[in-house]
Formats: structure tokens, C-alpha cells, sequence
């Protein structure tokens, strides 16, 4: 339990931000959790990335709140990726990620950057503002994914 | 699809605040969907109810933290309650969910008034202002699961 805390908070840099957030009572829950954050990323960045490439039309309102909920829960996978938490957990999660934890830190890094500017991008209304904000997130989740997720 | 989305509205009566979140392409995404947004908030309250109980010491910035990501998601869930989504698809949603709707809306007001207490109680920034606040959460997640949600 210590080693899993201490290791998270290595992996995530974010133990002073977010101490409560990477208490794990088993690996398994830890892998839960993490996927089911990235599965809410996935749905609220989807909506984004339809509205930048057309598919449904420009909602500011929506917009704005798919950015939020994206830009808070970007910092939470990255708690739960403790020791052990990397073996027979039906986890698609390289072991890259505990092999190179600075490559695996920038990435992250590049996507709280990206998301920080999606959220103001959204909150500036227009989808001309969205657009690239959408696309410089998009490719700070696929180099991350690339290098640390199996497909 | 578009009955799922009209139901997701008729239930969560969120539609005009959140017409992205309820979109699913199929059922079962709206299913896995509410389970994720419910472990996330499981897991930060969980944070909160540890502190309240004393069972982990108080720490003010975790808790605000926590007590954020408890009221950004407490909403999430309801948008993915649509028609098709009750059945077989490993949920532990009650049929009630569905024939009673006006109760199943009245549970949900009753969280979403907790959460807004209890973010508030937690930037407070004392443990006297959070306990009340967990506990009048805590209510309202059982007094939902108690008639909604299956053991």
C-alpha cells in the first residue's frame, strides 16, 4: 500500500496537488479507476472532437462543458499508475510507463498544457478557437497512447 | 439513438445543460459510461468520508480537491440513463429508474444540492464545516442506490 502510494506519487508528480487521489486499496483498483477516468476523457473529448470536425454542429454551451470535465479529469489516470498495478489486470498500459517515467512524465506534462488551453479555448466560444486547441489535445492523447498503451 | 437521447433528457433533465454528455452510440456505452463516472465518485468520496470519519487525518486542499471532482461528476451519470439501457447489459439499475421517473429525478436533486453544499463546506476549510456535508451526501448517494440501484 505505501510502496503503491509512494510509486504513484513518483509516476504522477502530483502528490502535493492530489494526496487523497492516488489511495488505492488493491492494484485492481487502481487499474478501475484509471480506466474509468480515461473512459469519461474519451466520451467528453469525442463530443469535442466531432464539433471540430464538423460531425455536429458548434455548441459553445457544450463545448465549454465537455473542456471542463476534460481538462479535470486529465490529471486523475496519472495517480494510478503505482508499482504493481502493471501485471494480469486485464490493463493495456506498456511497461514503458514504469521503464521510462520521465518519457512518461513529459507526456503527461504535454497533456495538462493542451488541456489547459482547450478549456479557455472553449470557454472563448467560437470554433475557430476550438479547432486547433482540439487537434494539439488529440495529439498529446495519441503520442501518449503510441508509446504507452497497447493496442 | 434518438430515443435514447430524448429519454437521457425526459430522465436527467440535464438536456440543455449538457446535450453532448448524452450522447451514446449504443446502450451499452451509456452503461459503462454511468459505471465510470460512478467509480470516479465512489473513490473521491470515499476521500472525504475518510477524513469525516476520521479514519484518514483532515487535509483542507485534499478535501476541496476531492469534494470538486465529487460535484463536477455527480451530475455525469444521470445523462445516461436512456431507454435501452436497462437491461441486460450487467447494470445494477432498477426497472424503478424508469417507470419512476419524477422519485429517480427527485434522488438526483437531492445529490445535486448535497454536492454543491459539500464543495462548498469543503473550501471552507475546516473539518467541522465538511462532516455534516459528507454525511448529507452520503444520504442522498444511499437513499438513491437503496431504491435505484441493486444489491
Amino acid at each position: 500500500m505505501t510502496r503503491l502510494l509512494l510509486a504513484a506519487a513518483l509516476v504522477g508528480g502530483l502528490a502535493t496537488a492530489l494526496p487523497a487521489a492516488a489511495q488505492f486499496q488493491k492494484p485492481e483498483d487502481a487499474v478501475k479507476y484509471r480506466q474509468s477516468a480515461m473512459t469519461l476523457i474519451a466520451h467528453h473529448f469525442g463530443g469535442l472532437a466531432a464539433m471540430a470536425q464538423g460531425k455536429v454542429p458548434y455548441d459553445a454551451k457544450a463545448a465549454a462543458f465537455n473542456a471542463n470535465i476534460v481538462a479535470t479529469l486529465a490529471h486523475l489516470p496519472f495517480t494510478a499508475f503505482g508499482e504493481g498495478t502493471d501485471m494480469d489486470l486485464h490493463t493495456k498500459a506498456k511497461a514503458a510507463i514504469w521503464k521510462d517515467p520521465a518519457k512518461f512524465k513529459a507526456a503527461q506534462d504535454k497533456l495538462f498544457a493542451a488541456v489547459t488551453k482547450l478549456d479557455a479555448a472553449a470557454k472563448a466560444g467560437t470554433l475557430d478557437a476550438l479547432k486547433p486547441a482540439v487537434g494539439a489535445t488529440g495529439e498529446a492523447c495519441k503520442g501518449c497512447h503510441d508509446d504507452f498503451r497497447s493496442k
